[in-house]
């Protein structure tokens, strides 16, 4: 089998945001609104040159079990919509108070609060009308509402909006391993659960498929958080796009202040092996899931 | 046929609270919260004493069409969810910034700002939640797929939200009453129509049903804001349960200071009219929906 080092990620990744962001497109300005500023914030919140981890996890599923990235496009697009609210609403000041985000002004800062506290979330429930209005013929009913369910569970009170209340709360707490596991499993794990299912959902995947790639989804779930982590203390403002040094600023836990930086490390790499051997019994469909890890564990941003 | 006035509205409208609360206490108290805090905030924001006028819809429009309470619960438990979700952050500093709901704290007081934004994005999507992972047999995956679809529609970009971008864009400016009109039936209105379809649909209402509770309910939507109106200039804050006189305070368009009270009142009368006539066809099970139309018109708070 070909390793993942052979598989050439950056032409992939771009052919996933391509097709997300074409689709995006559609659904966000095509469609009608009755606020043009609304309208306006919904798009700067989505297109912000984010880079579609979510998306590409869902094509990259999808396509691990047969399926193709046209049939788990709407999937991709809701998952995007749920991560680009949260984000706004992160930024907002009585949360994490983020003027920048990705080097340019956050949604609340462009327009103002209160418009980007409806943009949040109008791009909530528009995930969920995204996934009712598909008329891609892949999207059945039983599939939009399995992920429905699926979104549903994986944005609320014990997903992400769950872990982003206990995040709040630990601020300037020292975290266990174990607690700050349960705010990053919540707040960013997941959503990323939720892509990789979803794009397993639409390729009609068989329970034990569905176990593997959970497996694999909850260990590159963490292992970006741990990265995040570690960029924020190696890496510099201009090439991560953000404040560098924020989370140290905050006081806020991370993996590298509980573990050491060189064991965060090397947890990340202990990680991506989880998400490798989650995959054992795929086969080279998979590459770009296996990569998708590696890239994770290796990025500068 | 029994004339509205004779039918013993309030008892009604306690079974239809107490059923829907019953059902919301299952929902927000039984399932599981990874964030103590989060539960309890959502809770705070549901149960804080709301009039139930979006469930006690879905109850009676189903009723209309023969179904029962217990069939239409989720779906009126997922319109409160919304309806609360949306007062919450209405109240936030950044928008209407009230500290005073009911005579109780609004949530981001009790609470902090950052819980009460959790909050509200926690019950929007709860709420879709509640119509995939309901239980109840006349909940076909065919009439949780449409419901979802419609209280998308409802709480979003064209609906409620949107109507509330509108709403804040139109402070302090001299609106025409299509102008109004339009904020209304958005801010308000798409989320009482939603309701009376769910209903409708729970039902299995056919089409000339559906567009018969349509027109009622876009009729008692615009009712409800004429009177919210009224009151705020003829009611006390003791009976209101927030600051009497607040719209002129800050200035906001409402239907008396453009029509004029005494029109502003013949409009009121005029929309309930209009919501009787729709409902010609319907026999004496839409009493309910009727008794509502004239409450709507006549409440003191």
């Amino acid at each position: 089998m070909q390793t993942p080092f052979e598989f050439d990620l950056p032409p992939y990744l771009q052919q996933c945001q391509d097709a997300v962001d074409t689709r995006l497109e559609y659904w966000l300005i095509e469609q009608p609104s009755i606020s043009q500023n609304l309208a306006e914030a919904m798009r700067y919140a989505t297109f912000n040159g984010g880079k579609r981890v979510r998306p590409i996890l869902v094509f990259a599923a999808a396509e691990a079990l047969g399926a193709n990235k046209n049939q788990a496009v709407d999937a991709a697009c809701a998952l995007e919509m749920v991560h680009a609210y949260s984000l706004v609403h992160d930024d907002l000041p009585a949360m994490d108070n983020d003027d920048l985000r990705r080097g340019k002004p956050t949604c609340h800062i462009a327009f103002d609060e209160a418009t980007a506290i409806l943009a949040g979330d109008s791009l909530q429930c528009f995930a969920f009308e995204v996934l009712t209005e598909s008329d891609l013929p892949a999207m059945t009913d039983n599939i939009k509402l399995a992920m429905i369910r699926t979104l549903a569970k994986a944005s609320g009170t014990i997903g992400m909006a769950g872990g982003q209340a206990l995040d709040l709360a630990s601020e300037g707490k020292q975290l266990t391993l174990e607690e700050l596991e349960t705010v990053h499993r919540h707040k960013t794990g997941c959503l990323i659960r939720a892509s990789v299912a979803m794009g397993g959902m639409i390729a009609q995947g068989n329970e034990q498929q569905m176990h593997a790639l959970d497996e694999y989804a909850d260990a590159i779930g963490l292992a970006f958080q741990v990265q995040d982590d570690i960029l924020d203390i190696i890496s510099d403002t201009e090439t991560l796009g953000k404040q560098q040094g924020a989370d140290i600023a905050l006081n806020k836990a991370t993996y590298p202040n509980i573990l050491g930086l060189d064991a965060a490390k090397l947890l990340a790499q202990d990680l991506n092996h989880k998400a490798q051997n989650a995959l054992t019994s795929f086969d080279e469909k998979a590459l770009p899931l296996r990569a998708l890890a590696n890239y994770i564990v290796s990025r500068s941003h």
